[in-house]
């Protein structure tokens, strides 16, 4: 059956032969050597680009198939596997303070007043609190200066009670943020996104400091779920610094064949309906449709996409890139939207805290 | 056709629904919390594995479709597009010598008498002088002491008319060739293989000081023969630090849509037909057969495997990963090996030298 495919697919392809992926507007060198314009190659980098999902992309509407069937998904509870995570990290914590009389720190650094940012903080706080972990707040007025929030750093920096310093994104426009976050003490990126983390993320043979925690959220519900990884196919929608792309290293660490899907693939739809394993994290609400997923395939569902909703007390509700309705009737496994990746994150957060005080003092 | 080519293989794959993801070996959690099992989670970083292709996947019979198919490719020459290279660089490094009187310096350090090794050296060295470009070589015998190296590499480090710094690997077993490597100036790592480096060339929003020269060789014959990348599926055979990896990161800034196929990969062939860009850098022979490649695809073959050949003056050969001849009767655009990617290696080495020597004189 399978060769069958292979064939009609070749059928399409051979039609399809050569000219069309040599374009005229490619970016195109001088070779003459007069004015050294080859010399001038900022295109080895690519452009950095604005990730925006063509609506040609959003408007396919899903195949009929099977608008009837039933649900054939078991759900991922993330909130359950999430306390079970917390409860043991309140065990660890406890155990710290009892045999050495220290507990984890956690820092935590706020700019302005973003209701969104402050509801993220004030659950971070909780979630410590919980747990015993204790947390600091630095809590920045929106027009304060970079170099308020580069001492906030430092001093989190150098206090041996903290093992963790979170920088709370988005910072206001007029900062650096990039600057800001490289500031932070490697051995308390409890976020894991400092470059050379990633770098180390990246390669074989090394290892991070810190796995980010959302990917590493994704991973522990399929490890927990008992989903093989190795030697699937793996897609992940998305690649931003925070989610996708370190998402799909960890995947490949996994030993998963990883596809990257962004808003410039041609089709996203197909390349992921050939998944084992889809994560998405493109931030696009119902992006992913039921005939865009494999029978059968586990499914991870990253995206917190606030909608527009008049009959919720807030005005709006959360929910995910994947179509869950269409997508229950298809995949094998699947993380709702809120209740899946989301408290996961927090647990990781807490998780990599307490593996950072255990680093600062040697306790086992 | 794509509509029904995609009906067929659903028709496939929704026979396997269900269970097959779900593996009674993978790794399993005790999630009684007694035991804290749960904390202790060094798989998620996955298992460092070697990269050991299956006799099965080398063993796979071509399709005999082609067979008799004529010669469809047409050949990048990377030694002509390396030549126009090098030359531009020759013409940088005499203007920069005429406008301050320096020229770029790049440092070389061998440690131990492996040939292979000696001839790669010696190329560089080769390579430079006909640019203009100094080099230095420190040459240490095979026993020689860790200190001793990193000692070269500090001298190195401080001398201000060196830009570039190249360890050659491998080094001899007893030597922690990681440390070694991180000891070498950010700034002059022309290699571009520190993981902060690496983790730059990863992330959106940043950029490296130095693309690894073998990736950035790839995408430049890409980008001078005009293939379109963005939006394209792109696979990369290989995941190696050197290769394999940076290559997959230099594509997806390229907004290609990039799969990684490695040793662990179920149907490295299945994946590699839907690619219209395919690296390959395995280190396998005649891995990649013409059946694996989609018509029309391009082929960059970065594969040096040395194949034994008695009828030849050292008693071997080079061969690519992929089957050359094969393949030029399937895809639009190849590069042969010897002559493809190994020239545009040397030639991106000079080109990062040279950008280091600009950056740090300040001569533009």
């Amino acid at each position: 059956m399978q060769r069958q495919v292979a064939s009609a697919w070749h059928k399409f392809t051979r039609t399809n032969r050569r000219p069309y992926l040599f374009s005229s507007s490619s970016p195109s060198y001088n070779t003459n050597s007069n004015n050294n314009s080859f010399l001038k190659t900022p295109q080895i980098l690519g452009l950095d680009l604005p990730e925006i999902w063509k609506p040609s992309v959003l408007k396919k509407t899903p195949s009929s198939h099977n608008h009837n069937a039933e649900q054939t998904a078991s759900v991922i509870d993330g909130i359950s596997i999430a306390e079970e995570i917390r409860s043991g990290i309140a065990q660890e914590v406890s155990r710290m303070k009892n045999a050495i009389g220290k507990v984890p720190g956690l820092a935590v650094i706020l700019v302005g007043e973003r209701k969104d940012s402050q509801v993220y903080v004030r659950n971070k706080v909780k979630a410590c609190e919980e747990v015993g972990i204790m947390s600091l707040t630095a809590d920045l007025p929106d027009d304060c200066l970079e170099d308020e929030v580069l001492c906030a750093v430092s001093s989190f920096n150098e206090n041996p009670s903290v093992h963790g310093i979170l920088v709370q994104l988005p910072l206001p426009q007029h900062m650096d943020g990039e600057k800001i976050l490289s500031v932070v003490s490697l051995d308390k990126d409890v976020d894991g996104l400092h470059p050379l983390n990633i770098g180390n993320l990246a390669m074989r043979g090394r290892e991070p400091l810190f796995v980010p925690c959302t990917p590493k959220g994704c991973i522990e519900l399929l490890l927990r779920s008992n989903v093989e990884i190795m030697g699937k196919n793996a897609v992940v929608i998305g690649r931003s610094n925070i989610v996708g792309l370190p998402t799909s290293l960890l995947l490949l660490r996994h030993h998963a064949t990883v596809t990257t899907v962004h808003a410039f693939s041609k089709n996203p739809d197909t390349v992921t309906r050939e998944a084992d394993i889809v994560v998405s994290a493109a931030g696009v609400s119902n992006l992913v449709r039921g005939s865009w997923l494999k029978p059968g395939a586990v499914v991870i569902d990253v995206g917190t996409n606030p909608v527009e909703d008049p009959n919720s007390e807030h005005g709006y509700t959360l929910t995910g890139d994947v179509c869950y309705e269409e997508a229950v009737r298809v995949v094998s496994a699947i993380t709702p939207v809120p209740g899946g990746v989301g408290p996961m994150t927090v647990a990781m957060l807490l998780s990599n805290t307490l593996d950072s005080a255990k680093k600062a003092y040697r306790f086992t």
